[in-house]
């Protein structure tokens, strides 16, 4: 499907010749233009040269990639000319100004944000799950919320092997997902606490050593759960095509830095023997199963983080359903990978294979 | 009912003469013993002698109680004598062989190891719950798992209104649950990783700084469930009499002090209005409720840590109950103090009462 590539791109390959995309990321300075950086230079992504978008008070920082450091840019209106793939994680506001300009610059766009999420003209993407809802894009693609997209790729192989029809989540969810400033102050709150003094937080609305807290995202008063809620649920159904899925959910910020964690419960249309479950996801693309009960090892962040698969475990019969119809789980992903940058890269690499 | 006190006791009661009890603390050095000295005090509970019972370890500590310094003693044959009421709080196995002890030398025993809580002939008390269970109690009587006695609190005065036939729960458990040594571990090795510094577990089978993993009891293989998952769900079972509630549970150690944490969904008979369930908890006793959309405030370790009532919030519908029947609530309490030595001080407060 040539007419999916970036336009430049596939014209030179009309051409039959191989030419290197021009790569822009906008954001390139938060924690997740790191993990961009990160992930290009691990995965091997082709870069015909690469040009790093932030605001203008983030001008002029260097930032390390594949042995060279690359000046980040202030973002303009010429900033996505002859740019092929252009990655986004600067917010949503941003996003929703910015998209217009680099598609019309020619680039395909892979949206972090939450912009464009639940338009039904821009597919939302991971690629173990869904990746035929790549084909035919309009140069626009949004890369999901990190807890549908780590949840995800654990719930698609079971739920193709049997339907679910309801899920129960509760999150262990990290501080990476409100940026490096609250990661920064995680640990500045933990040291002051530890030292015994007062922290007043700035980057959180609530004191964040040793303490967890109800996601911070705000408050939807009609149905009393919060917008990162109300997200996971909205985005884990279109990514499954299950628009109806019950989903229960309770988002949870807890002192980790960089991975998120979650309960999970899975309710099938008929019993699913836990067994048949493990070897489901041990054969799942993306996915490593961690369960062993002798050594009580099971996912757990400082595992998960910097690691490309999720983690799952904890696979058992959910003791909550007397039908024997539903299972439990405990899945854990780095949330600036697998939840972030790293999505946005398997995106990109199915974008440029056409 | 005089003959419920201990005997001593009822003795002076029947001849009219008012006599402070003989206290003793089994496990007074560990984490539970000094919350049991601290609820003690802040209760103003009636104490006419006071003894400190720990290892050979630990005798000659001085541990301070109403202004004065009381010297630990080593457990031996004739600790108990002249002991109207005995905690216990130094682990299952020396619960069982000192249990006889004091009940030989006439004490009345509240025993916070999980030793005697199934045991049908013990009572399980949660006083705000199941304070009637008391009634005739031999002696001995059981302080719940910390999960259980907080999350309790909670679901009874939802129960008594509509009853509940289904929860689910994922809980964030804090180091205080492993003990004194398990607090200490979780500052240690969140201060050599603030340092950069490596540091290897010893109390907890994991790292713990900015980490969190599956609660560290062993699992049973045939459930695929640890023993504490195990325990709450037997022991919430039997305080809210409902010995078949299927109750589905995932039980996580999260880098926290002293107060668990817990997300719980509840399906009722039939539907039941989040205002009136909001209505039932702020007029239960031993619960505030926490519950601000406005400001994002909801109940939080920090919050609740040092505090006798139990926290609870984000009361709503549950998504993922088309039926309506189901609510979700979130509720934190100190397992130091409702989740171990002030339900024990209630208790006891009870039992004195006769």
């Amino acid at each position: 499907m040539p007419d999916t590539l970036p336009p430049s791109l596939a014209a030179a390959a009309r051409a039959g010749a191989a030419r290197l995309p021009q790569i822009a990321i906008l954001g390139a300075t938060g924690a997740v233009g790191h993990a961009l950086l990160e992930s290009l230079e691990s995965r091997g992504f082709p870069v015909g040269g690469l040009r790093l978008l932030a605001s203008p008070r983030s001008a002029g920082q260097r930032l390390p990639f594949r042995g060279q450091e690359i000046t980040v840019e202030a973002l303009g209106e010429d900033s996505f000319k002859g740019i092929d793939l252009a990655f986004f994680s600067a917010g949503a506001t941003l996003s929703r100004q910015s998209a217009p300009l680099a598609r019309a610059a020619g680039a395909v766009v892979v949206d972090n944000s939450s912009a464009f999420r639940m338009d039904p003209a821009v597919p939302l993407v991971v690629p173990e799950v869904n990746a035929a809802a790549l084909a035919g894009h309009a140069g626009l693609i949004a890369n999901p919320n990190c807890v549908a997209a780590i949840a995800t790729v654990a719930l698609a192989p079971l739920h193709r092997a049997l339907p679910i029809r309801r899920l129960s989540m509760a999150t262990y969810q990290a501080a990476s997902g409100a940026g490096a400033a609250a990661m920064a102050e995680l640990e500045q709150a933990t040291a002051a606490a530890l030292r015994g003094e007062a922290f007043t937080p700035r980057v959180l609305p609530h004191p964040y050593a040793f303490n967890l807290f109800s996601h911070n995202a705000t408050m939807d008063p009609e149905t009393g759960h919060n917008g990162e809620e109300l997200k996971v649920v909205a985005e884990t159904r279109r990514i499954m095509g299950l628009p109806e899925l019950p989903i229960g959910i309770t988002c949870i910020r807890v002192p980790v830095l960089r991975a998120h964690a979650m309960a999970i419960t899975l309710e099938f249309d008929e019993p699913m023997a836990p067994e048949r479950a493990r070897a489901l996801l041990e054969a799942a693309p993306g996915l490593r199963v961690v369960d062993d009960a002798a050594a009580n090892h099971y996912p757990m962040p400082v595992e998960a983080s910097g690691r490309e698969e999720v983690l799952v475990g904890r696979i058992r019969r959910d003791l909550g359903d007397p039908s024997g119809r539903s299972l439990a789980i405990f899945v854990v992903g780095d949330q600036l990978l697998k939840g972030a940058a790293l999505n946005a890269v398997q995106i990109a690499e199915l974008v440029l294979r056409g």
